[in-house]
């Protein structure tokens, strides 16, 4: 059994593996089963939370140290055929306009990578993983609703195929989980939930000694670097975002803290994450490479 | 004189113009010439607070009454060759760890569209203009600092060429104005200041009879459709953002409230345009023509 559904130091490794190994696993979707492919609105209604977020790991990784960074490269998503998604009552950002249960079950073209919304909108989906995490320091059971900054439900939707994500390691062998797969899903996930869905990642798991030590979790593409924060407000988790962009830049390249600054005001994009990991918002800021590369 | 620098019903016209018509206006940078190309740091910390934020207008369109939408269509935007940014101190998103005042002049290159940042790093631009707003429905004098509902000081670095942007129209004749034009920033404007240059845009100016009323301003792209919200929070502003992306959807097509919330936690996009025009932040969401085409 691969599967575990909190975050703590004290969940044991179903599996140890050299710095650099690729990994394959097999995710299930967020309600471990209970919103099947052939769930009605009843299955919704009586729900329980318990199973929420099943994680396939923990991964122990041999050279993970305390203080080292966690690099996991996103080598490639594949689609499950079947999807689902809801509106679950007291739980969204609008859950005072919208008190009512609603389910959706979708079928996921793999082939194609799209689904149909209803009978009109077909999307173009792009996958990732909302919940991906080390352990964090404490032996407590901790939920795996919010984010917090060993990663975890960062429900954010840039951590698609191609993407390198940077974890701060709090315990020997980092615990690396992987978990509650969304097909698509915008910036913010307002309605709380995404297009939940089972789905197959490979990733490359690489600890790094080097790296200057980072606080909470920080992910770069060919395009941009990006770090991200978290806060019990949209402002709070802001607040941090900005904070940890400056450091990055000053702590990595050739420059000021006030140059980093003025730099990010002219080119660093700040975006919301998610605004239903409740109590704990997530906020990125993406900076462009091609900038990075001239420091 | 075709200058003001308040947001307020009384404010006299410059010109009287036909929906429709196309107008070609030359801005002022923020500091209406107090940082000019040889300005030194004792100019920035003796600056008068007094002139900023110089705006061309108002426009006054003959067609426009209270209720209808004013749309505004960015044509053309034409570089001046200089700018300037600065941190202020107590001023910008992070005033506590950057008290110290800062000053940037920056010498653009109007032909290639660039900027150098320092001796290393050169910049590629997105000009735009930092306000655009209509008369508020009061006769007080408003500053133009903070964001509102008639637009203003919106700090959206979206809102460039090729882009048409909605007021809602509060008093007879819409009262249009544009200007604290910025050579590039960010999504979120963190130090305070983009880089703010005089520019030359031209727009076409139109009344939309038809159009369902919308409460704060709007804009498209080819690619998308997008809101705003302020707020004295990013929080509160979000919330608001997020209502009208799903009251756009069921106002314009033949989708329900609770499928327009699903399809937004799906494909919609929450940004923030600016943390630092105290004391309203404004807060953005996309939504894909690709989707938005299907409805």
């Amino acid at each position: 059994d691969q599967k575990h559904n909190k975050f703590s130091s004290v969940i044991p490794p179903v599996i140890r593996v050299p710095s650099g190994s690729v990994i394959k696993v097999d995710t299930e979707e967020a309600s471990d089963g209970q919103l099947h492919r052939k769930a009605i609105l009843y299955d919704l209604k009586n729900i329980d939370f318990g199973p929420i977020h099943p994680l396939t790991g923990p991964v122990y990784v041999n050279e993970a140290e305390i203080g080292d960074v966690l690099a996991v490269d996103i080598l490639k998503i594949e689609l499950h055929d079947y999807g689902w998604q809801a509106i679950v009552p007291g739980f969204g950002f609008l859950s005072d306009r919208f008190p009512n249960a609603k389910l959706k079950i979708y079928k996921i073209n793999t082939a194609t990578g799209t689904t149909m919304f209803n009978d009109k909108v077909q999307l173009r989906l792009n996958p990732f993983a909302g919940v991906m995490g080390v352990a964090p320091e404490t032996a407590e059971m901790l939920s795996t609703i919010p984010p917090r900054a060993n990663g975890g439900n960062m429900d954010d939707p840039n951590l698609t195929e191609g993407t390198t994500v940077y974890f701060p390691v709090f315990v020997k062998g980092a615990l690396f989980s992987i978990g509650d797969t969304h097909a698509i899903q915008g910036l913010g996930e307002v309605c709380g939930t995404a297009i939940e869905t089972p789905m197959t990642i490979t990733y490359r798991i690489r600890v790094l000694k080097d790296k200057p030590a980072i606080e909470e979790p920080q992910y770069e593409t060919d395009d941009y670097y990006a770090v991200t924060g978290f806060g019990e407000t949209i402002d709070i988790a802001t607040k941090k975002t900005v904070n940890y962009m400056i450091n990055h830049l000053i702590n990595n390249y050739d420059i000021s803290a006030e140059d980093a600054y003025m730099l990010c005001s002219l080119v660093g994009d700040l975006k919301i994450a998610e605004v239903v990991d409740v109590p704990n918002m997530l906020v990125t800021m993406h900076f462009p490479k091609s900038v990075i590369d001239q420091l």
